[in-house]
C-alpha cells in the first residue's frame, strides 16, 4: 500500500487531480478491451493525460518505480492487447483527442492519439479528403488504437491498412524521453523505418502521442453489387476471377451461409435459405456501373444464382446492411463469440472456408465466417456459451485449429486484429525461433525494463 | 596474408570456384556504386553466390573470421551505400536472379534479389500485372538493391515507393541464420514489422535472399501533358493546385531552368530560353484526356506560358524524353555531379527551389533541379570539377546547405536515394540523439559484431 501511495503522490505531482483515477468501480471498467474472455488484471490506477508532457511524466514515474504501464485507446480491440495487468498504470490516451492540422496540399493530417477514427474521417471529408482505414468500430475506436493494432477494415482491398497511412510519429519512450520518427513528406528513407515498427506494436515499444497521417483525395461514392452463391467455394472462385482480371474494387466482402442465416434470423433480410455465400463488391471509380456489370458477369460465370447491382447510393447502403449486421447477428446466436482473424493468400480462401466449415462440424459448434474476401482476410466467429465448460473448451480448440489451418495454407494468424493476449502462443508458431528472438531483441532495445504492456505479443 | 588465405579457403569450401573472385583488376571494379566521389576501399574478395545456402556459408565464414561484408546489387546507388571497405568481402547478389513465381490471383511475385527491376516489370506486364517502383536506373538496378535503398521513381506520386510493395522477405542474418519475415497475404500484423525494417536498411541488418512483392493490375497507358512556366515558383504553385484539387497523376515531374537549358544544349529540344520551369503531368486513368484538360487549366491559372497535352502514347513519350535526359545533360556540364535528394512537404517546394537557386548563386555553381514534384522530392544536381579543389569544396558545401534548407522546411535529407556514406553526418542531424540511439540499438540486435556494411548510415 505504501508503494501505491507513493505512486499516486508522484503521478499527481505532474498531472491534474482529475487525470488520476483510483476509484475501483471506475478503474475496473478499464480492465479489458472487447476480447473480454481473455485474462485481465485490475489496474492500480488509471491516468488520463492531456499532453505529451503529462505522458512523459507518467512514463518517467513508471520507470522510476518500476510499475508496468498498459496504454489504452477506446478498448475496442479484439485480442486483449489493451487488457490491464494487476497493479499496472492504465494510460488512457482518450483525452488527447485534438486534430491539430489538416493540410489539403500536403494531404496530411496531424492528430493526437485519442481522436476517434470517424471524427477524423468526417473532418477530412469536409475538406474533400479521405482517411481510408475503416475498422468496424470506426465510430468508437481511436487513431492511437488503430496505430497500435495496425487496424484494417472494409476499404483495405483497394486502400490498404492503417500502416500505409502513418508517415511520422511522436512517441514517449518507456523512460519518458520523446522520440520523433518519420516525416511530413510523401517520401523519406532516412534510417531504419521506426515509424512502421511502432505501427502494430500494441503499445509495447512506446506511447504514441502524435501522428502525421497521409490522406487521399475523396473518391466518388461507391456503388455496390450483391451476388448470391450456392456454395462458399463458388463465391471464392468469383473473388479469384475478379482479382485475376485486374479489377480494383473498393470493397469485396463475403458472408458464409451460417452468417447469412444468423442475419436472416435477426433482420429478415429475405435471403433464400439455399444461399450459402453472399458476395458484396463495390467500386468507387468514375464509372462504377461499368465495373459492376463486368464483375457481375464474372460472378455469374463462377455460378452465382443471383446478381443484384445497386443503382444508387441508397440501394448500395441497403446491400451493405447485411454485412454490417453480421457480427451482431452471430453474437445473438450464443452468449459469447471468439473472433478469428486468419488471412490467407486469396487463392486459398476457398480452402480456408471449407476447412472452417469442417472444423465447425467436428466440434459441433456454430462458426460463421465473414471475410474481407478481396484480401483473403477472414473472421471465423466461434459462437459459444462461456458458462458451458465443455463448449468453451471446444470453442477455444476450434479457434486454434482455424489458425493452424491458416498457417498451413500459407497465411497469417492475424490479418488486422493483432496478437494481444489471445494469440500469444500462436505468434511464436508463425514467427519461428529466429524471428521471435529478434522481436524480443527489439523490445529490449526500446523497453529494457519490460514495463510497456507486459505479457502481450510474446 | 595468412588471414586472407584462410578466408579464401573457407569461402571456397562452400562456394563453387567461379563464385570467389580475387583478381584485383576485377575486385577493384566492385569497390563503389555510382557515388564515385564517396570514400571506398578495396575488397579482399568478391563472392557471387547462387543460393541462400551459399549466402549463409559466406555469412557464417565472415562471422567466424570477423570479416566485414558489403552486400551489393547492381551498384547503381547514389549515396555510396554499396561502397566496399578495405579488406571486406563484397557479397554481390547479382547471380541470384531468378523470378520464382508470378501469381495473378494473389497479385504477388516471388523473386531472388538479383533480378533486374526492368526484367521483373516486363515479366509481370506479360501477365497483365504491374510492379510500379521505377527508379531511373530501372534497366540496370536489382530488386535487392531497390529493397536495400527503399527506391522510389517517377510513379511514386500515385503508386508509392518500393517499401509499399515488399510483403515478406527471406534474410540471411549476420551469423548465417535464415530469417523469414512477413507474408504472402494482402494483410498481416503478426508481431513487429521486421520486413519494413529491412527495407531501406542498406544491407546493414541482413542479406535479402528472397522477396515476396505485391503487384497491381496494369493500368492503362499514361497520357502526358507538358506545361512551361516563367518561374519555378509558378510551376510549384501549379503542383499545389493540382494536388489540392484531388487529382491523382501517375507522374508529376518538374525541371528547373538550369536543367532545361542543359537539356536544350544537349538535345536541342526547342524549348524557349525564357522557360524557367517545365512541368510534366501524366494520368493513367480510364479517361486521361479529361484529366489532362482539368490539369492544363490549373497550370494556366498558375501562370503557365504554354500547355501542351499529348494526344497519344507516342507524343507522351516525346514529352518525357526531356525529363529522361535531365541527369545526362547535367552530367555534361562539368566532369562530375553530386545529386541531392531532399524531399519537402509539397507546399514548401517553391521555397526549396528558390533557396537552391540562391545557394547556386552564392557558391557560383551550376545546380540543376529536377523533381518528383508531386512528392516534393527534389534532385538538386551540383555540377563541379573534381580536379578543382576549390570548386569541389564549394560543391560539397552547397550540397550540404541544400540538405540544411530541406530540414528547415520540414523535409528529409533523403526521399529515395538513402544515406550510405554521403549523408552519414546528416542522418544524425535529421534523427536527433534519441532516434540515433534507437537506430544503433536495432543495428546491435541484428548485427552484434558490426560486420554488415560497416561505416554506412551512422
Amino acid at each position: 500500500m505504501d508503494d501505491l501511495a507513493d505512486l499516486l503522490v508522484r503521478l499527481r505531482s505532474g498531472l491534474p487531480a482529475e487525470a488520476v483515477i483510483t476509484d475501483p468501480d471506475i478503474t475496473a471498467s478499464y480492465s479489458h478491451d472487447m476480447a473480454s474472455f481473455c485474462e485481465a488484471g485490475i489496474p492500480a490506477v488509471v491516468v488520463l493525460p492531456r499532453s505529451a508532457e503529462q505522458v512523459q511524466h507518467v512514463m518517467r514515474t513508471a520507470t522510476e518505480l518500476r510499475v508496468p504501464v498498459v496504454p489504452q485507446g477506446a478498448r475496442t480491440g479484439l485480442s486483449g492487447a489493451a487488457n490491464a495487468s494487476d497493479g499496472c498504470i492504465v494510460l488512457s490516451l482518450t483525452k488527447m483527442d485534438r486534430i491539430l492540422e489538416i493540410n489539403p496540399v500536403d494531404r496530411i493530417a496531424v492528430v493526437e492519439p485519442g481522436v476517434i477514427n470517424a471524427t477524423l474521417s468526417r473532418a477530412v471529408g469536409e475538406q474533400g479528403l479521405y482517411y481510408p482505414p475503416d475498422p468496424s468500430s470506426w465510430e468508437m475506436c481511436t487513431i492511437g488504437g488503430n496505430i497500435g493494432t495496425a487496424s484494417g477494415g472494409l476499404c483495405c482491398v483497394k486502400y490498404g491498412v492503417t500502416a500505409e497511412y502513418v508517415l511520422g510519429l511522436d512517441v514517449v519512450l518507456a523512460d519518458g524521453r520523446l522520440l520523433t520518427t518519420g516525416r511530413r513528406t510523401a517520401k523519406g528513407v532516412a534510417g531504419y523505418d521506426l515509424t512502421r515498427l511502432f505501427v502494430g506494436s500494441e503499445g509495447s515499444l512506446g506511447i504514441v502521442v502524435k501522428a502525421v497521417l497521409a490522406l487521399k483525395p475523396q473518391p466518388p461514392r461507391q456503388l455496390v453489387l450483391a451476388a448470391e452463391f450456392a456454395s462458399a467455394a463458388a463465391a471464392c472462385d468469383a473473388v479469384c476471377r475478379i482479382m485475376e482480371r485486374g479489377h480494383t474494387p473498393s470493397l469485396l466482402e463475403l458472408m458464409d451461409g451460417t452468417t447469412i442465416r444468423a442475419v436472416n434470423a435477426m433482420a429478415n433480410m429475405g435471403l433464400p435459405d439455399t444461399t450459402e455465400a453472399l458476395l458484396l463488391a463495390a467500386f468507387d471509380t468514375p464509372d462504377p456501373t461499368a465495373d459492376l456489370t463486368a464483375v457481375g458477369k464474372l460472378c455469374a460465370a463462377a455460378g452465382a444464382t443471383e446478381v443484384v447491382p445497386a443503382e444508387d447510393a441508397a440501394e448500395s447502403e441497403m446491400l451493405l446492411q447485411a454485412r454490417r449486421l453480421s457480427l451482431t447477428a452471430l453474437e445473438a446466436v450464443k452468449a459469447a463469440t471468439m473472433i478469428d482473424d486468419v488471412c490467407v493468400p486469396r487463392s486459398r480462401l476457398a480452402a480456408l472456408l471449407e476447412g472452417t466449415a469442417a472444423i465447425a462440424q467436428k466440434y459441433d459448434l456454430t462458426i460463421g465466417v465473414c471475410a474481407h474476401a478481396g484480401d483473403g482476410n477472414t473472421h471465423p466467429t466461434v459462437c459459444f456459451d462461456p458458462a458451458d465448460p465443455d463448449e468453451s473448451r471446444r470453442a477455444r480448440e476450434s479457434f486454434d485449429e482455424i489458425m493452424a489451418l491458416g498457417l498451413e495454407l500459407g497465411g497469417t494468424i492475424t490479418g488486422e486484429h493483432g496478437v494481444g493476449v489471445l494469440k500469444k502462443e500462436w505468434l511464436s508458431r508463425e514467427l519461428g525461433p529466429v524471428g521471435l528472438e529478434l522481436q524480443r531483441g527489439i523490445k529490449r532495445t526500446f523497453d529494457p525494463l519490460g514495463l510497456l504492456n507486459p505479457g502481450k505479443l510474446f
